[in-house]
């Protein structure tokens, strides 16, 4: 029998991506999953389609975590996940919720304004971008998934800093997000009316996503990487853009950025380059994919770099569902098969 | 009696909007609307909305441009008006169609790859951007209407150059624009179902409006400028933001930045700057409004600064309408009342 | 000097779809504007283009209705303006709240559950479809603007029911509107992640909007009318279409109903008959136009009507200033000039 | 090894929902893809997420007919299948292109107004509305997938019909489809800028979905059925709903519908019935699923009946797939397995 699971924050849009995609998945079984405003209510209410987990209802957070399971997803809001994950024994966790995806409780506590309440277990999580530290994650019992932002940015920038060819200070990434990327809760400016036919930007300065980007770019520069970030609602559902501009190393090519790309990601299951195109973000929805690409302005001598992902799949459960098959020692792919829907 | 105006390609979107703003306009009347795949059509056939023009068809462009008529709205596709409005007789014109913007014949052949067939005429228009050259535009016989993403670009941008505050040889921006910026014809890729829900970078390096952006910027600062300029395709009909980043000038402050905006655009009439705020695309669909904003982020030492339009509005046919008004010793705001709808 | 406004619910869609058509209105001027959530905050705040506005703050109800004005335009919740209304005095009053749309107390009480507060009232309003009542609105101090759904459906059924070629008995109506319809307030359901990529019906029988499209429809007819009514949500921001079918009378032909839609409104401002088409609700958006048509199945003997109008503009607060303008003796379609966005 | 399956129509919506499914089927593998327009293409540069078909290119419809397959998927325009499948040899065919879905060659000469080229093989095909005749499905070698709209509208109405309590001869649907209805040519009308934020009827008379409708209807009241029909075009990429309405058999109560859809449907894999509840399309995006509701007004003694689908899915794709599982003898709902995105 598989290995079981239990699935925290279970009624909010990651965890719901988390039920849809562990429903289907031959080695993991959802054997419990919480929400603390529904507890009780059947999970086939909510989601009628998930038609094999129609014997579970939700439970509260603490029921979730006593019932015996081998991993736990956690998609609970920010800070609620800091103390329940702070002892070494237990299930495995993924934690979707950003209390971990940092390394240093300093820098935990500038950017989000208090000292983290767990500040020794930091070291014992793995910042699980899959693609960047696979074989630590295999290792782990503890993996902090990603932001969505992080995620698309990372993935485009990464190999084109670690080859040290755009300078890890003068990085600027202009991101788009759908609106699912605000969460079920939503409120003012996420209803119907207000999004529709709008675009805008956000929180302009200081997002908290800024960190952890730079956590990882200055790991693989091997000295400090400054970046700004703008991020912006878009009026659709799904996707997310990462569109990043970055000073090049002085005489590049076009195909030197190619080639870096294409390479860092050859034999990677779920990254397409894009040689000489941009992505789409429709061609994502519904999937663990990414999209990268990246052009040389040859004129400004500035690297423009792409990273496309759906928020709630490579940007939230199917990159959690990828870490935990490696952590549980399963293929990186199993269950991930979802295809896009074209249109 | 008020003034005569021809409208030129007018079954294209900047046209049918030229039409729709000028059809309640108390001074200036249209008596000539060309579109040259339906000559002899009424025009209430393709615009129902528009009673008072039911009395007239769609003529060729030699037709309208035969008739007596004291101003001409050119939105005929790129290079089509170049040759037609050689001569500095005639009635004045405002042209849409991007063959007029460079002020350079050599900086012309660089971005448009051919030289311009009527390099001495150039000399002779106006750069549109209305808030920049009013006074040159209300002598002028012939305006080039600014390209919908340099309009708002550059009013974010431009006090702050003049001002010395930003670098002018180090901004980027990233521009979203609704999909009715590419025009009626659209094509792959802009029917409903490849749009929707989609959302992806185009022509990321060379695009054609970098060339009058720097043109603008560098009159603006003295010096060289130097631009990249990504754009991307969102899932709306109307509406367009320019998010830029720029180095500031060491020692400055939020308020210095917002206060050069502020000052600048103090008395204008469509410009609206966001004092810590950010714009949002629709609040200005259907209108000649701007939003400009800008913020700095203290820990990278760069500027955030934002400019939203209408693309058809001010980042067209309201601009253009706008020009014509002072061309014709009108006020500035004639005819050009819409409000946005909310919702 | 023009007349003086009040609006009540000056928050809510319709009220501020009321602020942005009075705003440039010639002969009425909006002196105050209640919105209880916001009292004391400026107009300009929300709705930063109506700058004519800003002058103005959010008052109580109370406060906009002992001011001194001329006229009152509530969009109240229901119920609300029950009492409010009560007395025959004070200024003249335009509905949109839904209290008072019906003649009959008994009916009021059958379809809301519960007895009318004021029923001796009810004779004193008249039921504001203007193109059936243009002449008792024009008399009237108490005008009930009609629901949105009633008013698409009643201008495409009520010629053909005057005129006797349909059956008023066996009326069905498929209506489907714009997510503005909801209301700002929404809920659950209405988020933008709910709604885009989604269409339902809600409310299948007994939708309150029956009682005044029965009570219309057999005025017209001179006996009972019978409706079945099916409401849908559809993902845009406005726009309402209501499918109608209906017996027809023996012996008619497509030209018969034609003609006489086209009869009964050869001379309206606001209502364009579409012989051989179909309406479409963009064209409309933002405007106090309506559309009509109506097709004939002889292989079934079924008639289709159809009435396409913007939910907030004839189905509220355009058709409410066309009310207001009537009641004030001032031309009809004074300051109703909007022009549908294209695109 | 698996079955081996040819798909005409491969650059097509119906095509790319095949080629989607098919790709992860366990038993059916496709190894000829045809699309006339790009024959020689590689399959991977239309469809980049179909990694397992990479090894693929399109080629045209004679090639992939003599390729070495055992049933055929043909989602060819109109009529173009009419002469390709004339003979009884050959692998088994599903045809989603229209042309074989009425029994009666005088029924389709009266529908689509001249007489059909292959009168005699009618007999042969089998209406593949599963739920209906999944026996005669099982043993048959061809199968003429149902339309969209019929397959809604039919799993709705049938039970209801063959249980004796509406009249057939009084049905009217109301039929709302998103865009990708339309099929991938699209053209005027359907380009983001036209169909985005409109609603709009077309076809109201006539449209040839009525003909199966009818058909099938017939079949199961064991007399004549008569309907009218109007469909709709929605803003939104994928989802269809038929809104049904009919004349109630006296005496009938709310319970007595919703029991007789219940039991037609208790075994059914993928027919949701919602007791007292009404569908929403995005539900059932991506998959195979549909929802029926049924509602009884007993004010007017009519029946609302509802019936859902992905117009690509079930309505096209999926269900062709669940024809050939049955046809093929494997479990119908092999390589089904999708789930709707949520949000």
């Amino acid at each position: 029998m598989g290995t079981r699971a239990a699935v925290l924050g279970a009624s909010g849009f990651a965890g719901a991506e988390l039920l849809r995609i562990l429903e289907v998945h031959p080695e993991i079984q959802v054997t419990a999953a919480s929400a603390s405003s529904q507890v009780g209510k059947a999970l086939i209410e909510a989601y009628p389609a998930l038609r094999s987990l129609a014997h579970l209802s939700f439970v509260s957070v603490e029921e979730a975590l006593e019932s015996d399971v081998d991993i736990v997803f956690s998609s609970l809001p920010q800070k609620a996940g800091m103390e329940l994950f702070s002892l070494q024994e237990g299930p495995k966790v993924v934690d979707l919720g950003g209390d971990f995806r940092l390394d240093d409780p300093g820098r935990y506590r500038d950017w989000f304004g208090e000292p983290h309440a767990n500040p020794d277990a930091l070291g014992s999580w793995v910042y699980g971008l899959t693609e960047l530290h696979r074989d630590r994650i295999a290792d782990a019992d503890r993996v902090a998934n990603p932001g969505c932002y992080p995620t698309a940015a990372l993935l485009a920038l990464l190999p084109l800093v670690s080859a040290g060819m755009i300078e890890p200070d003068r990085i600027h990434i202009d991101a788009k997000s759908g609106v699912s990327g605000a969460g079920r809760a939503g409120g003012e400016g996420f209803d119907f009316c207000s999004a529709n036919e709008n675009l805008s930007p956000y929180k302009v300065t200081g997002h908290k996503h800024i960190a952890e980007i730079e956590q990882e770019l200055a790991l693989a520069a091997g000295r400090q990487a400054r970046v700004s970030f703008v991020p912006h609602l878009v009026p659709m559902n799904r996707g997310l853009l990462a569109s990043c501009v970055a000073q090049a190393v002085p005489g590049s090519s076009e195909g030197d950025f190619s080639g870096v790309l294409a390479d860092a990601y050859r034999d990677e299951p779920f990254v397409r380059v894009l040689l000489g195109g941009v992505p789409h973000t429709k061609r994502l929805s519904g999937t663990n994919f990414a999209e990268v690409a990246v052009h040389f302005d040859a004129r400004t001598g500035r690297v423009l770099a792409f990273g496309a992902i759906d928020n709630l799949g490579k940007g939230a459960a199917g990159q959690a569902v990828q870490n935990a098959n490696l952590m549980l020692g399963l293929s990186e792919t199993t269950g991930l098969g979802d295809r896009p829907l074209v249109p």
